[in-house]
């Protein structure tokens, strides 16, 4: 019998769930949500239904796990923890700060109902916090050094969009070749935030438009943009749509440490993602976390968890017998 | 409270888990049990003991978790299951095809007795095998590769020494950059053995030995050389010791795959490791799995386990909250 699926909210991550769903056997996209009007909403998979978001109570005993699709400001803050009063969750919840307020919020909420909610899944938060969590845990004398990209920026993208006269604009995170370099070969380096990540922006200005004040508007952003060595290239709406319309990303996690009774020797571990489609890459991830969600709840497991609490053989459809076989 | 570990078997793994225990401010290094005259073996901790193996039975309530440190093809295959009778066993058992038959042995001892035994524990099989199925599951539509090197090859350093006419010798394998630029690119090669590695061999010849025949008997020996490039040169011994005395290794595991509806976007999940000292990092996992193997048994867990079923957070000093709050 497969596991099956629900998604909550149908945008790019939503769409890149549909398509892990259909990548893995075992998994059974039943119904996707939607706060739009149901009849408007066009999905891929031929035997799933949409459903307007309020039906979704109604569902509660047609589906194992519902996967909350929504944005980390306002939706999933309110969504997982309402949720996970009927299905067992899974969320890419990606503020960091607010990481702990969630979890307290959904663990009370999964406990009181019984089942399980795995919040934060995707790579990162999610892979690289595992390849963080492992690599600390056996390099106890080191330090930890996390790059991103290249990869498209949403957030300083909107940034850039928001500036008078700028029609369209996408900026890519770059890290810096020669920080990566000095980091794997061991000199542990104290990197400020210019040394770590460049900023290349691709704008199409409106006509007419200054391109120098925006330029310079850009390069002075605070938060955004003021910390980094900064390029930006007026391009044509044209060049934007054929040169810039996929969302790539990736980065590397690395850490350096010491062993030996004298610290006498020095190890480098290294994780790293290239990633044609970001929210296509986090969906493969949650896909997992899906997976792992049903069989703890299965066992009887309850309440809120994280990447770091569940056991890896969870996430494959292999069984035990198999992954020591052809895996270890 | 400290966890108390013993360490069974004091060679340059026991030593590296002496090391690794003082970098872990929560374990607590109570014994060392030898084959040989404990009085005769010296090691680096003042508050340990060092007891003859016989002794370790008498011990069982002074010690936690007990950590294997023989070799798999005779120590381990008795060891591990024998010693789970009294204490949670943490092993580095790397004989890939026999793993399915000692886990069932450890499993039996383990669970008949209570303890948790963990076995196959380092880095290949180990943190290679976590990152395999990690990607496995996250890339359903994709190909694994592992490259083994920069490092020494014990087994293939101890086939070049047994050659007549060579007093000492190294062998380094070496992953061949071009195959791993093609992993990388996605193009998913099928790569051959004499694609993916080569080995370098330092040998010291006897005094007047046929040198040309002593490369000859290397490069083509079965199973060991014949299906790899080769490459032999002769050095003094001083320059062997000089040079070559250290026991670095490491490796790449990648796994690149599709996502999409059409399977329109490719992925790259790469995980690196550059090690100083292979014995000495493969100590270190084991430490961190010594520390799960024991708060697991403290929950109530038995029987076998492998890295698959561990899940990250028992790995790791910092408790739950701490680990979501700067880690995740």
């Amino acid at each position: 019998m497969s596991i099956r699926i629900g998604i909550l909210g149908y945008g790019n991550l939503g769409r890149g769930v549909e398509c892990a769903v259909k990548h893995n056997p075992d998994l059974e996209l039943v119904a996707v949500f939607t706060r739009r009007d149901p009849a408007s909403v066009k999905i891929l998979t031929d035997t799933a239904k949409v459903y307007h978001v309020d039906e979704a109570e109604k569902m509660k005993d047609k589906i194992d796990v519902l996967i909350l699709c929504g944005g980390s400001a306002t939706d999933l803050p309110v969504q997982t923890p309402k949720y996970a009063q009927w299905f067992n969750v899974v969320d890419s919840f990606d503020t960091h700060a607010r990481i702990p307020e969630h979890f307290a919020n959904v663990d009370k909420a999964a406990s009181e109902s019984n089942h399980v909610g795995i919040i934060s899944v995707g790579w990162d938060p999610g892979m690289f916090s595992l390849n963080r969590m492992y690599a600390n845990a056996i390099l106890t004398n080191g330090k930890d050094y996390t790059f991103w990209g290249k990869g498209v920026s949403q957030g300083h993208s909107d940034a850039i969009r928001r500036i008078d006269g700028v029609k369209d604009g996408k900026q890519y995170t770059i890290p810096v070749e020669a920080a990566l370099e000095a980091v794997r070969s061991g000199q542990n380096p104290e990197l400020t935030t210019r040394q770590k990540h460049i900023r290349e922006c691709f704008v199409v200005a409106e006509e007419g438009a200054d391109l120098a004040r925006i330029e310079q508007e850009i390069k002075t952003m605070p938060n955004y943009f003021d910390e980094y060595d900064t390029t930006v290239h007026f391009i044509s709406e044209e060049e934007l749509k054929r040169d810039h319309s996929g969302i790539p990303h990736g980065g590397f996690v690395i850490r350096t440490g010491k062993t030996g009774w004298n610290d006498e020797n020095s190890h480098v571990i290294e994780y790293s993602l290239k990633l044609d489609s970001n929210p296509e890459f986090t969906s493969s991830v949650i896909a997992a976390y899906a997976r792992a969600a049903y069989r703890m709840n299965q066992e009887g497991q309850k309440g809120c968890k994280t990447v770091f609490d569940v056991a890896p053989a969870y996430l494959s459809a292999l069984d035990g017998a198999e992954l020591r076989k052809h895996l270890l």
